[in-house]
């Protein structure tokens, strides 16, 4: 495999990767509210090699083989097993991949949603997840950015 | 809108790119066959900026916006305008696509997919498709690339 650049990864993240929050209530946390910022690229298993290469770029993250539960009725529709590099670590998240986007940074739409996950990260790190009123503005935050995110054709 | 670099440029046609062969029976043509190679990324209308960004890189092609046509009954199922960037000049693919990700490479399988698209229009720059072993030789070749082209889930 040829020696992909991080330029290369900003221009592909900007068609495959997804900045999203994974949020919900749960009894474990200070305020029963659960804030999980996290990252993934999902592709056609056969692209598994991009996958380790922007894994290895980022110095972070899992990849895994999605060829079972949900996905089993869809084998009839031509359905080909996914793999999917995720990062959900949120010193990972802080620390590496919001980082290395600012260093190499995306653009269009992408961009946008990025920059509201970089608030909502930066927020996070100044705790103000832990009081209500800061976990209100996150919220609202985490809310524009699945607004952006929807997909359609 | 922030500078988009060459490799930026080849990371984002490795998701969004497609690089294709239209053809069919054309009495028009010597042998009675059109080949025409061409390249064409298509985004949601909002990133028409990412196209003209595309374009610009690449010195040619156009952009279409495709809010017509067969699209008309998807509105009811929330369908976006989208907008379409297309490369079908000979001349073009052959002086300036085709050099553009030869030297800011691809990688996965779109790589694949742009190394058989090469050889077509290498074959045609050669003037191949004018006899018929040539044309044959071709037509199997974009076979190849149909295949590999196939969207699936």
């Amino acid at each position: 495999m040829k020696n992909i650049s991080p330029e290369n990864i900003s221009g592909f993240v900007v068609g495959e990767g997804c900045f999203y929050v994974e949020c919900g209530n749960d009894k474990k946390y200070k305020l029963g509210y659960r804030i999980r910022p996290a990252f993934c690229i999902e592709l056609r298993h056969d692209d598994r090699d991009v996958l380790e290469a922007v894994r290895s770029h980022l110095g972070c993250g899992n990849i895994y083989d999605l060829d079972f539960g949900r996905y089993k009725g869809y084998e009839q529709k031509k359905w080909k097993p996914h793999v999917k590099y995720r990062v959900s670590n949120f010193g990972d998240i802080s620390k590496k991949v919001v980082p290395f986007f600012k260093r190499y940074s995306l653009f269009g739409k992408k961009r946008v949603s990025f920059e509201l996950f970089s608030q909502i990260v930066e927020l996070m790190k100044q705790q103000a997840h832990l009081d209500e009123s800061g976990l209100q503005k996150i919220i609202s935050l985490v809310n524009e950015l699945k607004t952006l995110n929807k997909k359609g054709l």
